[in-house]
């Protein structure tokens, strides 16, 4: 078992410098240096390796980057790539023995705009095993911890990017989100954690879980930090030319299943800050939202199966228990039920479509349990992964863009998800949401 | 067990009246009189009654509309629809007891296009139930009767449509065709078959068997009826601008398996007759040949068991007992299993368009053997069923059209079938060996 005592201040940030765009326009000017900021993210790093959210560090490959940085709206910026995602050169094991060895050959897309962006990739984080799993406890280097309490789980997959951004390590890592992967370690971690709509930033060059369901998303300290590197990302400003500021339309949904007071208590009292500061709130009814568990599963589980259908025969032992299980069972998943839970995503897909126009944004707890403890198997007398996907899952069946932001508690993070029917109404509302928490 | 006794003369033609589009055309020069076709083809079908082929025929429907019938390259036309397409007001049962009783309302796609173009319906034409198979002995009203010898299938599933054209009843019919229904059926009882390319004529209100694979298509006299008749349905003439009459560059495949002799016999006799005319024979490689029968298997053992799945646990006793059997088997099939046949089809399509990029046509025997005995479970060695489907699944798989044509023979009928990589060039080339066969 790790201690965490020889290790003082696991929370950190970069908001000392202004945030993502701000540094960027620092080395851009001159006024800051590529190769200090590396240095810095290299540093700390290896500060709060105990955390075991950077399963791979790049010092060599990150310094050179860093040395060459010319323009770009990341420029110079330190970031950390889900170890799911390809970076040439980099381990592509997915946080697995059944991958030992294994090197990427080419960056991912969203890998190759990062570089394209300017950024310094300084190494690969955390991830569940394949990204199968929402605790962040299960990969061939052991578990990602939460830096605001060390015995607590991160919530995953994108564990150790969350984690990393949250202690202080990037401003800015970049994950993926199949049922919720980004946000969930987000939500956990204190951190915000973005999933634009599908296909805004792409998926070639991810490891698959559920080619279906699959998003690539960001973490960041802020949500301008998140919407900033989403534009450079994908080439397009999320949230659109400048804001009105006008209070946005606010949906909550009824229905929802329990939550922990502490998480009930920090969304209450936003909503009515948000409120206070003028947003008009009405109920967005959704009936069918008890049917996204069992697509998701129907179609993670046989579209996961089928990627590791051959390596599973082969190698079982290599994979984390709960990944084997979880696959075994996926592989049972009769054929007819896969192809009713693809024809009931297009008519959740619409439904969402439908309901969400009326909004700017749909407001509900990110996670509706505060992060658990690491050797966790049930939040109250629900099972923990039931606990975690319960909230975040809907917006990976629809593709709507979703983010997770940090609420102001007095006790462990709790994350606010703002879904929302387009890119540019859910980050324009994150915005102004994380403007009008701020200015309390 | 009905006796074919009474009836004389079970084969029959409208090649009398110089084909479809002579038909039409006389219609529109009032030369021909459409109630009067529509009087032809319901005394036909009357008199042929007992091979099975039409099961539901409306009189009064087809002579009103004949009444109306105004200009279309398709006025006056007799047809028969397959009973698992919906036509406004007539029954829908697919043929099986399971939806005794139910009246379709409203005409699926294709039948509008048929209506729109001048076609009058005479009736509905038998599919083996749910046209989930292609033998065309399964059905609520029984089996349908080789007009060339009752004791022998037709084929299936668009049983009823190849048995009414060769019987005379009607010069066109309108089929699917999901691994071979409208081509194996034509073959066995000598008429011809055109599946053109997936999306020449949609699919909407066709009761789906298998979604990634199901198609429409025609069943008719000769090659320029049907060509004739998919330009009709479609707005678009598959064979394009005049032919110049060039002989075409065909290829055969190595490698297929066994065929019975006499349609060995008839398959080289022919590409004689076509090297004879000119045309060049090439040798075309498609090693994944054998992957075609597990993908299919795969990809619509799941989608019919989707369709069907609430229904089968209500009625299991109204299904057909081999359509049951095939139904439950299909449910077991892994989700993962779908997955990755979904990958393989997209992968041997791009094969497929590659190899037939370099050919007028593939050449094959749409079926090889002849028409088994009604009650056959076995052809030669191979089942029945594995025996009809070897050569026309692989153009469901890669969406490629395919046209089955009627060789010469001194015996029972055999089927050539065209593969191309595009509807162009398909129909030109069946068209040039119907000229050029024609001429021996």
């Amino acid at each position: 078992m790790v201690t965490m005592d020889s290790v003082a201040g696991l929370l950190g940030s970069w908001s000392d410098l202004g945030g993502v765009a701000a540094i960027a326009a620092g080395v851009r000017a001159g006024s800051l240096d590529a190769v200090e900021l590396a240095e810095r993210a290299l540093r700390r790093a290896e500060e709060v390796a105990e955390l075991g959210a950077v399963v791979h560090l790049d010092r060599a490959g990150a310094l050179a980057a860093a040395a060459q940085v010319g323009g770009g709206a990341l420029a110079g910026v330190p970031v950390l790539v889900k170890e799911i995602i390809a970076v040439e050169g980099m381990p592509f094991t997915c946080g697995s023995r059944v991958f030992a060895g294994r090197v990427a050959d080419a960056d991912a897309d969203v890998v190759r705009a990062a570089r394209a962006a300017g950024a310094v990739i300084i190494g690969l984080s955390h991830s569940h095993e394949f990204a199968y799993g929402c605790t962040g406890t299960s990969n061939a280097a052991g578990p990602c911890r939460n830096p605001h309490d060390p015995s607590l789980m991160t919530g995953g997959s994108s564990a150790g990017a969350a984690a990393a951004v949250a202690a202080g390590i990037v401003p800015l890592a970049i994950g993926t989100d199949t049922a919720g992967s980004v946000r969930i370690p987000a939500a956990l971690c204190g951190v915000v954690g973005a999933k634009p709509a599908r296909g805004t930033l792409p998926c070639g060059g991810v490891f698959p879980l559920s080619t279906s369901l699959d998003h690539v998303g960001v973490l960041a300290g802020t949500v301008a930090d998140a919407t900033h590197a989403v534009a450079a990302l994908s080439g397009a400003d999320p949230a659109g030319p400048a804001d009105t500021g006008e209070a946005p339309r606010i949906g909550v949904l009824a229905g929802l299943g329990e939550r922990a007071p502490e998480v009930d208590v920090a969304f209450r009292a936003a909503l009515d800050a948000l409120v206070a500061a003028g947003a008009e709130v009405v109920d967005v009814p959704f009936p069918e939202w008890d049917a996204f568990t069992g697509v998701v599963g129907d179609v993670q589980g046989p579209e996961a199966a089928a990627t590791h259908a051959t390596v599973m025969a082969q190698q079982p032992d290599d994979y984390q228990p709960d990944v084997l299980e979880r696959l075994r069972a996926a592989a049972t998943i009769p054929g007819w039920r896969y192809v009713q839970a693809l024809a009931r995503m297009a008519a959740l897909r619409d439904a969402a479509d439908h309901a969400l126009d009326g909004v700017d944004a749909v407001l509900l707890p990110t996670v509706p349990v505060p992060a658990p403890p690491l050797d966790a198997t049930h939040a109250g007398c629900v099972p923990v992964r039931e606990a975690l996907l319960s909230n975040t899952r809907p917006a990976n069946v629809t593709g709507h863009p979703a983010i997770s932001l940090p609420l102001p508690t007095p006790g462990p993070p709790v994350g606010l998800q703002v879904i929302a029917h387009d890119d540019r109404r859910a980050f324009r509302t994150a915005g102004w949401i994380e403007q009008t928490l701020g200015r309390q």
